[in-house]
């Protein structure tokens, strides 16, 4: 496991679930890295909707308005798609078939045993009810990232085990069928601390409202960053304040580009007389010249949505072409290929 | 659940998992029912290749090997590929996506309780390791089962949890997306008492070699019936013999068309008199009668594997477009068909 990608060129693959709006979270912890990469690496990304019905069954209609959303904050950040794969996950039914073979390498108590689906069960509230297809979603993203022969995966610590099991089938399906078809992956760990909340809540969290959403208009920004939590000790100018925990400057650290400035305005705020007006009004600016230009893209898409169906549409059938390969390879390997050569 | 089928033109599936060649058993279970039903009613006959696979994933060349020998059988036995969709079930990838879907809306623990799977994880001595896929079947049988829109499934008293499970999903899947997409099954219970192996042990087994094979020569069939268990207490011509739980008058129970000269005999049988040798002759005439035209049958398709590859072919494209009208119906009702009003 590494962070370090290298001068190699890589397939990467990665996504999000179409469950709501991306938000800073997500630009700093993936966004900003993808358009960064997309033009040194062969780039497939995946509005993860199929998965994100394991868990939302009953509603069918939040991922699909989300879909369109997720394709806006894409091309609004800049993920180019000249350059990168976007592709809706369902509309690439090669990767249920795969899913349904993989799942027969794979024993139920290794699935149960998966730290990060343990911890999202609990998070998620299951109890006993946990849906088999919420269980089986590491087999069925190991079909996403096999699929695309993706050898590395950008991921959090806390993904780490999803990605093993990956590798695990990876070596298994070459093993049993004779065969190097399958890739195994890396993950690209991120070298950005996460993003608290607003509110210096560890997690960001739609439901909590703590987010700053890359579709919320500059008006509701202000807003947020006005109403932000900051050092609560902090009560008059001239106090000494805090910077650690203190998400003002953990959003500043990862957006103001004048790195010197910062850590000066740091001092400052640390010995007092630095008011959390003056330290927003900061923020306000730096996050203005970041997602200015964004809005602008994302507005200019929103009108425009056959552009932007079209993307996805041919993104989509890129996708397909490639995994529909892998498919055929896989059978082949499991000798299940039977009209192939006529 | 009910053993009559009545006026009413239904649509039928059932099928085999292709994992060995198919008996005598299944001959009077299942197949020569499908012969007399396939006129009156839509059936679709599946050859569960991808289903083998849950229990058989190192073994793939066993699965391939025997589809043609199933295809063989079913032709021989009279299965019409004109009134009959005979069909490759892995070749038909939208049941794969049907049961990614259904997955979500099954709970790991309700599978782990299905009787049957419970059942057939012990008589394969699975234990802990139970592959993810095997504990999924039941869900993947309902994608099978809705993808054709199938309202009756032939099927054993032990299956009947099988179809329970499909109907549990049908009815979720229906209230969820408030459609009527899915229909409900009913099992068609066989009304025949299971055939005994010829050793007399209840269970047909292949590696018992306690089976008679469709495919086996006359030779073959011969030399088995001749050391067919009988009435072991049974020893000289003149002792009164057993006729319940033994095997010869099974087979003649379930072949000899003469009904009354059959009771005739197990009367004579019974009072002693008649020898093991008359009644094994009786039941190599009658055996001869109904599987001399079978085994000439599958000769000539064996000789011509061709229109065999032609059937299967032309089986699966027509299974194909059942099962992908039904997944478009599905996809709409979960609103999930992004780009289908284009």
């Amino acid at each position: 496991m590494s962070t370090e990608i290298g001068k190699k060129k890589h397939t990467i693959l990665t996504g999000d679930r179409p469950t709501g709006p991306l938000h800073l979270g997500h630009y700093v912890g993936s966004l900003r890295k993808r358009v960064e990469l997309q033009y040194q690496h062969k780039t497939f990304v995946m509005i993860a909707d199929a998965q994100a019905l394991t868990d939302n069954a009953e509603n069918p209609e939040k991922v699909r308005r989300n879909i369109l959303e997720v394709a806006l904050d894409y091309l609004a950040v800049g993920i180019d798609p000249k350059a990168t794969t976007i592709f809706i996950q369902s509309l690439v039914p090669e990767l249920t078939e795969l899913t349904m073979y993989y799942l027969n390498l794979v024993t139920v108590s290794r699935l149960q045993r998966n730290p990060t689906v343990k911890e999202e069960i609990k998070q998620r509230g299951f109890g006993a009810s946990i849906p088999a297809g919420f269980l089986a979603y590491p087999v069925s993203q190991a079909a996403d990232i096999t699929a695309f022969r993706a050898d590395m995966v950008p991921a959090g610590e806390d993904q780490l085990p999803m990605i093993e099991q990956t590798n695990e089938i990876v070596r298994s399906f070459n093993r049993i069928y004779q065969c190097s078809v399958l890739v195994e992956a890396k993950a690209l760990l991120s070298n950005v601390s996460r993003l608290p909340g607003t509110d210096g809540k560890g997690k960001m969290s739609k439901s909590l409202g703590n987010v700053i959403s890359l579709s919320d208009s500059a008006d509701v920004v202000r807003q947020k960053v006005k109403t932000m939590y900051t050092d609560p000790k902090h009560l008059r100018v001239e106090d000494p304040g805090t910077v650690e925990g203190n998400p003002v400057f953990a959003y500043l650290d990862a957006f103001d580009p004048d790195k010197e400035g910062l850590e000066a305005m740091k001092d400052h705020y640390r010995r007092g007389g630095l008011g959390d007006i003056a330290v927003k009004r900061r923020l306000q600016e730096v996050l203005s010249a970041e997602l200015d230009p964004i809005r602008a893209r994302r507005e200019d898409f929103a009108n425009d949505p056959e552009t932007v169906m079209r993307i996805l549409k041919e993104g989509t059938a890129a996708a397909r072409e490639v995994a529909a390969k892998t498919l055929n390879e896989v059978r082949k390997a499991m000798r299940i290929d039977y009209f192939a050569n006529e």
